[in-house]
C-alpha cells in the first residue's frame, strides 16, 4: 500500500462523544444569550483594557470564561441546534491553579488582535509557535505542546462570542465545490460552473468579508460525505442537470464546509441535503452538519444548518434500491455500541430515526456509499437521488 | 477536541518501506524496458485475446506479471528513479493457487475497460463495489475486501504498462494550487492566478486528455507539504512576487498532485522546489516526489520528478536562520531509527543528505515549518524562501 494510499484512508473517530442530557431528563441549563456582533478587534481589546483596569483598581485582574462542558450544554428540539448555557467560571491572575492559563489567555488574545490588525491568517498550530517563547528570567515557556493552546482558543471564542475565523484563525481547507454559483473569494470572482474535475478548493475562512455571493441559479445544495461520490457526481454534471452547488468535506465536514453550507442556506435561501454512509458515523456527520456537536456547542448558532435534510443512505435503501446482499458489511461491536449511544441523544429522538437505526441494528449491516455502484457506475446520480429528492424520501 | 480537528491531524506512516538494496550491493536487477505507448483499451482487449487464443489452442490460459517486489526494485542514481526490474511471474487459470487471482485480474481489467469506453472515471473503492458480486451456482464472492482487489490493480497496471489514472480509476483529490497558470480542465479554462485563498483543487486525473496548460509566466514550481504553509504563501501572494506555482499535497503528496508535478516540470520546463518538515517523514516524502517509492516502482517514470529540490527545513537552518531554541521538538525512538534507516537507502547515499541527516541525529531535533513563525508571520514568504532560493542553498 502507498504512502498516499494510507493518508487517503477513511478516518473514523474512534472517541465519541459523552452521553448528553436527553431533553426530557433534569432542568435544561439555561441558554446562553447571544451577545450583539461586533468588532474583534474591540471585543480583544476590551479584554485587556478590562485586565488593566482591574490591576489600577488594585483587584485580582481576572475575566469570566463561560463552561464547555457537558452540563453546560443544552439541546432546543424547536431549532434543532447544540448550545451551550450561560455557566461561567472565574480564570484569576493571582490563583495558583489559574495564573498559567490565565497569561496564555491573554497571549492568544494580543496575537489575534495583531492577526487582525495586519490583515493576516494563520493556523492554529502557527498561532502555537507564535506565542511560544520562554519567559524572561525563567526557564518557563508560555506554551508547552499545541495541546495547551488549542482549548485556550476555544475559551477565547466562546469568551468574546467571537468565531476562530473572526479572529484571523483556520483549520485545514479541506472540501470541494463546484455547482451553479458564481461567488467572490478576496476579490476573485470564481464561477463554479467552469471548474474543471477538480473545483474550488473550499477554505477554512469562508467569513462575508473573504467570501460573498453573485450570481446564484441552484435550487439546493448537496453535501456528500465522500471525495469519490463528489467526483462521480461531478462527472455526470448532477449539479448541473439538478441546478444544484455540490460540496463534499472529504469525511467529517471542516468548519470551513459547515461555515459555507450555514451562510449558503441563510443567505441564499436553499434547502440543503446531506448524502453519508449508512453507518454511525455517517449519521453523527449529518447531525454535526445540522445540529453542531456537544464539544463545540458554542459555534452552533453560525455553523450548524438545523434546515439540512438526510438523504441517505438510510437502511431502507438496499431494499428499497434492490442492492446486492454481498455488497453490505457487518456492523462491527463498536458500530453497534455507538449507534445504541446515538439512539439516546434528544436530537436523534425523532421517530424516524428511531425507527432508521434500530433497523441498522436489527439487520446488523453497514452500507458505504459505493454499494450504490453495484447497480451501475452512475445509478447514484441518474436514478438514486433523482428519486430520493422527487419523492421527498428523506429524514429531518 | 472537535471531530473535524480529528481528521485534519497530520497522519504519519508507521510503515515504514523495507531497507532496500545499496546500489553498491549485488549485480542490480536488469531495468524493464518500457513498452511503446498505446491505447489502454488496445491493451486491455489484448489481454482479453490472449486468454481466448490460449484456450482456443488448447492450452492453459495464463498472463505474465511483474514481480513489485523489493529484489526486483533498481535505484538508477542517474536518472534518480527507483524503478522496477524485469523479473516476471507466471499468473495461470488451471492452478489451484492462481486461479482465483487469475479470474480477478480478467475482471478488473474488464471493468476498467468498460470505464474507458464509457468515458467515466471512478474511486478504486467503487471498482470493488463493481467487481464485487457471488459467482453464480456458488457461495463465492469474487472478492471479499478491497485489500483483494487493489493489488489486482497493481498488477494490472504493471502488467500492460498503464497507470490506473490511464485506466480511468482514481484516489483521492487531496491538494490545492494556484499560481502563474492557465490550465484547461475538461474544457473549462482555469487562470489559476484568479482562485482566491482556496485556489484549484487538484483533481486526482491530471492526464493530458484531461488538464491541458495554457498560459504561463511562472518561472518555478514550489511544492510544500502542508496546507497551511501553503495558504500562508498564497495569502502574502509568494507565487505572484516570485512568478511561481504553487502546490501543496496536504502530507504525502497524492498521485495527480506528484502527476501533475511531473508534466509541468517536463512540459513547462520549470525548475521545481520542494518545501517539507524537517523531520524523517518530511525527508521521506520529498524523496517520493523525486524518485519514487518502493512498493510503486513501476510508476516512477511517470510520476518521478528527479529534477526536484530540497528547499528546507534542513537541519541547518535553525542556526543560520536564528530560530529560538524552544521550537524544536525532540526527536522520538521511531524517527531516530527511521532517520538511520533513510540514511542507508542508495537515493540519500549523496554526501549533503549524510551530512543533513548525521546532523538532525546528532542534535536530536526535528522542526515544523511553522516553527519559522516564531521569526514573525510572514517571515517564511519574505525572508527564508526569497534567501534559500537566492542562494541556491538546497540539497538534490
Amino acid at each position: 500500500m502507498s504512502a498516499a494510499k494510507k493518508t487517503t484512508a477513511r478516518k473514523k473517530s474512534s472517541k465519541a462523544p459523552g452521553k448528553p442530557k436527553r431533553s426530557t431528563a433534569a432542568p435544561r441549563p439555561k441558554r446562553r444569550a447571544r451577545r450583539p456582533p461586533g468588532n474583534v478587534t474591540g471585543k480583544l481589546t476590551n479584554l485587556g483594557d478590562q485586565a488593566v483596569q482591574q490591576i489600577h483598581g488594585g483587584k485580582n485582574p481576572s475575566m469570566q470564561i463561560p463552561l464547555r462542558t457537558l452540563s453546560n450544554v443544552t439541546f432546543d428540539p424547536k431549532r434543532s441546534i447544540i448550545e451551550l448555557g450561560d455557566q461561567r467560571q472565574t480564570r484569576a491572575l493571582f490563583n495558583v491553579g489559574q495564573a498559567r492559563k490565565f497569561m496564555q489567555t491573554l497571549l492568544v488574545a494580543s496575537a489575534c488582535k495583531e492577526l487582525v490588525d495586519a490583515g493576516k491568517t494563520t493556523s492554529i498550530r502557527d498561532l502555537y509557535y507564535i506565542t511560544k517563547h520562554t519567559i524572561p528570567g525563567t526557564k518557563q515557556n508560555t506554551f508547552e505542546e499545541q495541546e495547551e493552546s488549542d482549548p485556550i482558543i476555544e475559551d477565547l471564542e466562546v469568551t468574546i462570542d467571537a468565531l476562530r475565523e473572526e479572529m484571523h484563525l483556520f483549520a485545514s481547507n479541506r472540501g470541494s465545490m463546484v455547482g451553479d454559483l458564481t461567488l467572490v473569494d478576496t476579490g476573485d470572482t470564481i464561477d463554479l460552473r467552469r471548474l474543471g474535475s477538480g473545483g474550488w478548493s473550499v477554505p477554512s475562512i469562508v467569513e462575508a468579508n473573504v467570501v460573498q455571493f453573485k450570481r446564484c441559479d441552484a435550487k439546493m445544495i448537496l453535501l456528500v460525505e465522500k471525495d469519490a461520490v463528489w467526483r462521480r457526481l461531478n462527472e455526470d454534471k448532477f449539479w448541473k442537470k439538478h441546478k444544484a452547488i455540490l460540496l463534499h468535506g472529504n469525511g467529517m465536514a471542516p468548519r470551513g464546509v459547515r461555515r459555507l453550507c450555514h451562510r449558503m442556506v441563510n443567505e441564499l435561501k436553499l434547502p440543503m441535503y446531506v448524502l453519508v454512509d449508512n453507518d454511525p458515523w455517517g449519521f453523527y456527520i449529518y447531525s454535526v452538519v445540522k445540529q453542531g456537536s456537544i464539544n463545540l456547542a458554542y459555534e452552533s448558532q453560525r455553523m450548524a444548518v438545523p434546515q439540512a435534510r438526510f438523504v441517505g443512505l438510510s437502511s431502507f435503501d438496499a431494499e428499497k434500491y434492490g442492492l446486492p446482499s454481498n455488497v453490505s458489511i457487518m456492523l462491527d461491536d463498536a458500530d453497534q455500541r455507538r449507534a445504541k449511544q446515538m439512539m439516546a441523544y434528544p436530537w436523534f429522538e425523532r421517530k424516524g430515526w428511531q425507527r432508521e437505526m434500530t433497523k441498522m441494528l436489527k439487520e446488523g449491516v453497514k452500507l458505504e456509499l459505493e454499494a450504490l455502484s453495484s447497480r451501475g457506475i452512475s445509478f447514484i446520480s441518474e436514478e438514486y437521488l433523482p428519486r430520493k429528492i422527487r419523492e421527498k424520501d428523506f429524514l429531518i
